[in-house]
């Protein structure tokens, strides 16, 4: 089973994009009277009766409602500093989407190796992951500043974390007691956080984590935080 | 730093190929006297000294040299069906090396989608992984049927694991206590292990494990089950 992306599923009647239409006639073979599952990325999951099956415009009944489809009881929020090849980050939004985030934001640290990021390309990608992925939770994605993002978070009531290569840091996220369901991780460039922004963060409460005995890459770092954060967050879903 | 790849270290003098060479000194910009370091990728870590920085064949002099280079007391052996599209398969051996693995085997299931693959392909990519990750063990990669790796298993002292989709079975990889250094973690393909494969390995007293909540593709489950079991591995480095 595969979702249909449709952003507004207020109506009963939904009519697909072309490109959308294209794939449930063509690829996946649908015709009047089956059933196809859509969601609005925000929570919202539906159950539609295909009544026009239209290579240019599938129009489809809503025959059920599913609202806040597995929704988590907190939130995870994974904040990355973008690697210097885009593809890293890429594959790093669909990996995550799967495993389960709902917020990513790229840090621009004093570090960073790059400023700029396509988001739209992002989103596109990220499009195709829910679909792929059976969740009707589209993560917000945004590029915000270290300083700015702590800034945000100052008086957040959640779990923040700081993952650093620091050698007398010896506590592991895996064995970290998480005190509220709603994690923000922050994982930084190549070079590292800087010690102005390490020191900010401490000002902050923020755990600093090690991610196991390697030194890894930023995404793959930001991969292997998502799975840890997402085998404790097992058990919050609706 | 990075680490060059010289499957043979038994000599005191160390001559790269011409593509490590050209690397050597035309991107890295290394002159005679610098230090290199370079691995067998059998467990043997070595620092050298460059005495010759030639374009087509660099040579160095070993100085110093670290057996079992980061070995650990166990073992993982991650055993994947192979999937659809091999680039997936690809992504896997890159960051299941980078996150620590002794072993992979692609196994051929019931419910197989792919039944061949490039293993000459996939090799060049773990020598450019190994290089990247720093690490000093090239993981043995094969080929092999479900039926055939439970055969060699039969009789081994480590922990079994079969990641698969049943509704009713509640463990956690996450929760699984090992008894053992050693694990041996069987993914199945996209249609799951089959009620035969699952009886054959209940027979054999595999734990059968869910990794999280959701349901992942084949080459995200993988590495899902490598970074736990990671971070369960954590502190058994040499």
């Amino acid at each position: 089973m595969q979702f249909f992306y449709q952003p507004d599923l207020s109506a009963d009647m939904v009519t697909l994009s072309p490109e959308e239409s294209k794939h449930c006639v063509k690829v996946l073979r649908k015709s009047c009277g089956d059933a196809i599952f859509l969601t609005d990325g925000k929570g919202t999951m539906v159950k539609a009766e295909l009544v026009v099956a239209d290579m240019d415009n599938c129009t489809a009944q809503i025959v059920e409602r599913y609202e806040n489809y597995g929704q988590r009881k907190g939130w995870f929020h994974l904040a990355v500093a973008p690697t210097k090849n885009p593809g890293r980050m890429e594959w790093l939004v669909e990996k995550a989407i799967e495993i389960g985030v709902e917020q990513i934001s790229f840090i621009i640290c004093d570090h960073s190796e790059r400023e700029r990021i396509d988001l739209k390309r992002l989103e596109r990608i990220a499009v195709s992951a829910l679909k792929q992925s059976n969740t009707a939770w589209l993560p917000e994605m945004n590029i915000v500043s270290f300083d700015d993002l702590l800034t945000q978070y100052a008086s957040c009531e959640c779990d923040k974390l700081m993952a650093w290569c620091d050698e007398n840091n010896q506590s592991q996220l895996a064995d970290i007691q998480f005190s509220t369901k709603s994690i923000l991780l922050l994982i930084g460039p190549e070079g590292d956080f800087s010690p102005r922004e390490i020191a900010m963060a401490r000002q902050q409460q923020f755990k600093e984590v090690k991610l196991g005995d390697r030194r890894l890459r930023t995404e793959t770092a930001a991969l292997y935080g998502c799975c840890l954060v997402a085998a404790k967050l097992v058990g919050t879903e609706n």
